[in-house]
């Protein structure tokens, strides 16, 4: 099987065998397929997609070109969350802790912001000498002793898939649903799951802005994961603003701690809420609870128990960060910041919060980055004092943007000022944070 | 305009505009755009197509890539034909004399043959010292000199296509007709023609072997030259056999010579009448004659008066071979060969032969190459003894191979005799050497 007839038969809309999909992989991690031959290939599966079989098959293969974890020796069910990415989306935070507290062993492989959207990594690096880069010895050990752990991905994880995404960005080929559910499901497969809950998000911030594509994705990530022997579901969330009160590194494990000590903000409650159906969900798929109402009665206990704070603050501890802010969380902001408000141009009700203009504005002064190795500021950052629907005078602020200088200000808040648009009568539209459960 | 943002319009169906096209083409000449890019743009537009003013803008683009030669201070109409390729196809040969003796200056730049087609340049190098690596300066004085000249690509001449046919090759997209178009047509625009025949094959010996498939490009040929202001016709031609009595290189000029003293085979007849078809086509699109009925007895009086000969003769000179061979034309074949005859085995009449195999086991024996930089013998080859429809006698010879041993016999005697079938009854369909004239 040379490149050329397997680039053949898909640009003609053939249908791939295990076999070929196998020998494409192959030469992906072998290097005997040359770039050009690859990006080709991928462009063919971009236009003339892969049937369900093929998918399952190409998952399969990225899976296999690296190691799985096996946590057989763990004595609880295994599970993990993914999110296609959002503005503001710190969930990962809250539900690692709050399911290891459940009784569930979250091994998180999480990846790092690009763009308007922010990663775990590096929401994690905020947290003082928190390592996120840990061997998957230190990993396993940690999952073991904490209930759960957090880490970047390593080179053993999937390789095939870090050779692909590198390409498909080169090649504007990124958007491929084919592809997409590849790359994540063969890294989350990695982690030698029983249960995964997708966070498919859609709205003005989310990756697949349109709720058709976005429905299309879920429904291939659900049905691929239950294929390859992971009880899988998604959770198809609003994306249409940030989705709590912040939006950059430190301020949205400020937020995450605050909702852990059972502190949380009115304007955070969209990401308890989004947290908590999200754990629900893998507390049924695991089989831990027997009803998504058993399950979410038992996160509000161990909320309010302080055992969910008690799990992160030993995995703080473990992966060697100052448990220190599960008490003070104030300890992550950075006092020194410029506080400038985002004023309402006009009274009315919040009608539309174009949420990836206020994630490329945090990232632009430092809060993320455009390319793979900008440097980052984990201090600035954006809080919503308004959101969606909610009622605002004339000069009230609608936010306020944590930055560094006068400059930086100058530069986002005319961007910040248009992400809004202001209505004179109040919205009619009912705000659905949850759109749809895809199982 | 990144090339992430052009190959995404591309990847999506979109319209490119002259200015994006131009892009492109600079892209890959300046090397601007990475291999990878490059290929995934092909790709996509392999799959999406392109409109006919993409194509415009394609193939002019790729023409500008390079020098255009001008033939202004030369006083005759400027034409030249292109053949799509087949097997045993060595109109060039006659046509470039012939339209040159009727007054037509002909700056034919060839290729080399690849697989089971042959090529002009190759069959020109079995005449010992002949040379086809003419700089522009020394190729336009030739034909200015002789009437016509022939010779390789320089690197000059549309210098895109030669980047851009590799990566196509290495990448399953070389059959897209929109890259064929601006493959060919960039290439003969560069000769600076006031006309141009083509001729597309069609059949078990041609690249295209699908007729509808062939009429599409021969259209998309035909649109684009006209477009560009070259008179352009196609003639969609029969390539269900090897075109006249020989395949392989020597064998073929032998055969051109043969037929220029007017001592034309029976079995070569089809090259002279397809030779005489292309011809009388640019004689009229050059305005030198008024109708194909004047163009053809044009024709017939420089074969039969040895004018055609004597252009042939005077080229060779000036490209540095042995114009003896104009009078002897045996001094091309090498005596040393061993004759195998394939018979039949069974009476009946020759119903189908399959030309690419025919091809294929000449390239295989030295007489063709598989990798660009193969060696070839130009000696050796096949002779056709029973063309389609033939009745013929079991044991009596279809064919002959001229071959260096018995092993090179051996590897391909099978693959010949399985070439042909034989029917016992007498073929009902009709041969058609031209099927069609696309204008």
């Amino acid at each position: 099987m040379n490149p050329q007839d397997l680039i053949r038969k898909k640009r003609d809309g053939g249908k791939f065998s295990p076999s070929e999909i196998n020998a494409f992989i192959k030469g992906v991690c072998d290097e005997t397929w040359a770039d050009y031959q690859i990006s080709a290939l991928v462009m063919a599966m971009f236009i003339n997609g892969l049937r369900q079989s093929e998918q399952n098959a190409l998952t399969e293969a990225m899976l296999k070109s690296g190691e799985v974890l096996d946590f057989s020796d763990i004595d609880a069910p295994v599970a993990d969350k993914h999110s296609t990415g959002g503005v503001g989306d710190n969930t990962s935070l809250l539900i690692a802790p709050i399911a290891a507290a459940c009784g569930v062993a979250v091994p998180m492989i999480s990846g790092r912001g690009l763009g308007h959207t922010g990663g775990t990594l590096d929401k994690l690096e905020s947290i003082p000498n928190y390592n996120v880069n840990l061997s998957i010895e230190e990993f396993k050990k940690i999952v073991k002793q904490c209930g759960f752990a957090m880490s970047g991905q390593t080179d053993e994880i999937a390789p095939a898939d870090k050779k692909l995404y590198a390409l498909r960005d080169a090649t504007a080929t990124v958007e491929s649903i084919p592809m997409i559910v590849g790359s994540i499901m063969s890294k989350k497969l990695a982690e030698g799951l029983d249960a995964l809950c997708l966070d498919v998000k859609t709205g003005s911030g989310a990756f697949m802005q349109q709720e058709r594509e976005a429905r299309k994705l879920a429904k291939a990530l659900v049905k691929t994961g239950n294929v390859c022997g992971v009880k899988t579901e998604a959770v198809m969330s609003d994306m249409n603003q940030p989705l709590g009160k912040y939006v950059g590194n430190a301020l949205e494990v400020f937020e995450c701690l605050k909702i852990l000590r059972g502190e949380t903000d009115k304007l955070s409650g969209q990401t308890l809420d989004l947290s908590t159906e999200l754990t629900a969900r893998i507390l049924v798929l695991t089989g831990v609870c027997d009803s998504i109402r058993n399950a979410k009665s038992k996160i509000n206990d161990v909320l309010a128990s302080g055992e969910a704070l008690e799990k992160f603050r030993a995995n703080i501890e473990a992966q060697g960060g100052n448990p220190k802010i599960c008490d003070t969380p104030e300890l992550l902001l950075d006092k020194n910041l410029l506080e400038v408000k985002i004023k309402s141009p006009e009274s009315g009700y919040v009608l539309e919060i174009d949420a990836t203009e206020i994630g490329k504005a945090v990232a632009s002064i430092g809060g993320g980055r455009f390319q793979i190795d900008d440097r980052l500021d984990y201090a600035v950052g954006y809080s919503c004092d308004k959101k969606l629907g909610d009622k605002v005078k004339e000069h009230e602020p609608l936010g306020t943007l944590f930055c560094r200088n006068g400059a930086q200000a100058a530069k986002v808040l005319a961007k910040l000022q248009m992400a809004y648009k202001i209505s004179a009568e109040k919205p009619s539209r009912k705000f659905e944070l949850v759109k749809e459960i895809i199982s």
